[in-house]
């Protein structure tokens, strides 16, 4: 695998565009990706029992096996909580870049990103996705404007590209990602999309998708509120020309741990860009009784308004995470734990078999006073293990939460 | 049932003292309870599976059916992933104030709530125990100073008597609590005590107890994080000389309402006086599928950090609320929620039927300007309901927790 300069137009057949139609006020706020070929698309979606009109829509149509030749993305507005409008709204966007590029609606996934509740602006929409369908194509560039379409006040636009070979065919792999840097409220939602001209069958797609979204998009957390947009696409279209993978052979491990790259790449970007966030934290939990359990402890650590507090304050509060992680649901022996913090600042150890161990203030402040910080944390009950990312709770988070609805 | 003045002592039998021994640098650190004879003793303990010494201690004694004599609670140090240490200082505790009034060690209860993982200063302790205990007394200034001895800062002590007539006998109920108003972090933990001369079954009064526990202090957050030193403890001692309740009689269903009654006014006052706190909402749901849902639904909206945040900031922001409930792991039908807003500002309605209601910003900001607001949601699942507490997500909250541990 070698990561190249790309983003979903790295691999054959795809096209992209991505600009400002108005939805937002001035920042791109649309994207579009077509497929020149009908391509293969599998899901993951938000757990939470309140979707968006999209995820109602990508869901049944990724479940079904139906082949698709495109997908529009637009941010500034949710489509959630807008009742039997929405559904309509979203079914016209589809209905609009189909006709664009004279394929069935139901070729046509869809998302949104934005404020919950408010009415789509189908006015600005429709003529908006006309527009933007005319600039489609396959450089470079276009690529870089459907990620910039996706975002919303993320500091910085998620893509990146990488290939593989693949018994002799070059395969090629890109993505895009969107996270949660914000004014608008309720925008905090992941979006990921990632394109490959790969040849798989769908169902193995489906597994390297979902096997690493649990250790991936799963394992992070700006604010432990679950969206109700939150969505991980991947669209495979077969142009590399590779004889097709069917089982999970040598060839699918490699891609496997390609969509892991990008995944991980891109979680971590997320946390990094989180609202108001000023310290990225990496928790690594060892020798947990199953990685289930190690997953489980790894993120109530990375959710635990204590914990994020103190990592804010650049305090060196285990005491905190032990009592997070005795608060996940998941058994652990609290005699046989190991505890360490590690940045440039150095490293230092907080617990030991268990115990609290006497530790120099001086050190732990230039460990914690980098911005990146890494957790270890080895338990003695077996061989489980888990990664998980978070960010401090901030003022800054506050700010930019707090802030009125309206006023935004 | 009336309410009236007084604390710990105003039952039969109970005396109480509380003073400042020097764990804190100022305030008021030790309390300490006896009654005259051996008492019943029934608790509720933190599911936190991290469990500070106390709480092993209390647990194991309470669920013997051991009669108890008395109890001492510090704050200031939580005693709490201490080791075996820990587990030997409890025990002195229990110990050294068993031997100031006579009796075996096993019939004291101990708590303590401060700092986690801080080794118990008990050149202190065990001197100020022996001191505190030569003010013990009846009288109503003794229970307020206890009363004093086991918040940290909490902005004001918590404490109520209230006196039932039980079948021509007068019984009384006196309770104290402390929250998580403080400076120094990990002192979050509620700790509850109710003193009662009610001559009653140990079976009843643990029913009373857990039945009241799952609607009040189980119905609360400030943030989330489960403590490791929560408990909640009744201790009867019979001497108002009732006939004494064995069965789900008339006389049952009073006490477990006065219990119920005390409960909810400690648990809306930790809340009220959580960190930070400036807003207080309470969360009505009706119409769920079962009371258990109702309550999960409940909590997961007092717990999230977006309503929070939104709270904080006086943002009519219904989506957040919505999408809270959706991630809550309990079911119910979005197309049949009522959501309505209250105070002393007026009445606003944000969703019928499960759309969203055009509403007016300005009665919204009178609405939510108010310190005190009530969510009223209505479902279309069922019968079961719930209520719960919480605080608004500030500024303060950030900054009292992301305060460096050592700095305190």
């Amino acid at each position: 695998m070698r990561v190249i300069d790309g983003g979903i137009t790295a691999p054959a057949g795809f096209m992209a565009a991505g600009r400002h139609i108005g939805i937002k006020k001035v920042k791109k706020d649309i994207a579009l990706i077509t497929s020149d070929v009908p391509a293969d698309a599998v899901g993951v979606y938000t757990t939470n029992i309140v979707k968006a009109a999209h995820i109602l829509w990508d869901e049944k149509l990724t479940k079904s096996g139906q082949k698709v030749k495109g997908l529009v993305a637009i941010s500034g507005n949710a489509n959630a909580c807008t009742g039997a409008q929405g559904i309509r709204d979203n079914e016209l966007m589809a209905e609009t870049f189909a006709q664009c590029i004279g394929v069935q609606k139901e070729e046509i996934l869809t998302a949104a990103t934005g404020i919950i509740g408010l009415d789509m602006p189908m006015d600005i929409i429709v003529p908006g996705i006309k527009e933007t369908a005319s600039e489609l194509s396959g450089k470079r560039e276009s690529a870089k404007n459907a990620a910039g379409g996706i975002i919303t006040t993320d500091k910085f636009i998620k893509e990146m590209a990488v290939e593989l070979n693949i018994c002799g065919k070059q395969v090629h792999i890109g993505g895009m990602a969107k996270g949660s840097g914000m004014i608008h409220p309720n925008m905090a939602t992941v979006l990921s999309f990632i394109t490959t001209d790969i040849n798989i069958s769908r169902e193995l797609l489906h597994k390297a998708l979902v096997d690493s979204v649990k250790d991936t998009y799963n394992m992070i957390s700006v604010d432990g509120a679950t969206s109700t947009n939150d969505m991980a696409i991947i669209i495979a279209n077969g142009m590399a020309g590779n004889e097709k993978i069917t089982e999970e052979n040598e060839f699918y491990e490699e891609f496997a741990k390609a969509i892991h790259f990008i995944n991980e790449k891109f979680a971590m970007d997320v946390v990094h860009d989180g609202e108001g966030a000023g310290k990225f934290f990496e928790v690594q939990i060892t020798g947990a009784k199953s990685d289930e359990d190690a997953r489980m402890l790894a993120k109530s650590i990375v959710t635990n308004s204590l914990v994020k507090t103190a990592m804010y304050g650049e305090d060196a509060n285990w005491g905190r995470i032990v009592a997070a992680m005795g608060g996940s649901g998941s058994y652990f022996d609290q005699t046989k734990i190991d505890m360490v913090f590690e940045s440039e600042g150095g490293s230092i150890s907080l617990m030991e078999d268990g115990e609290p161990v006497r530790f120099d203030e001086n050190i732990a402040a230039a460990v914690l006073g980098e911005s990146d910080i890494i957790v270890k944390i080895k338990l003695g009950d077996g061989t489980g293990q888990a990664k998980s990312w978070g960010c401090d709770l901030s003022h800054e988070y506050v700010r930019i939460n707090g802030e009125y609805r309206s006023r935004t």
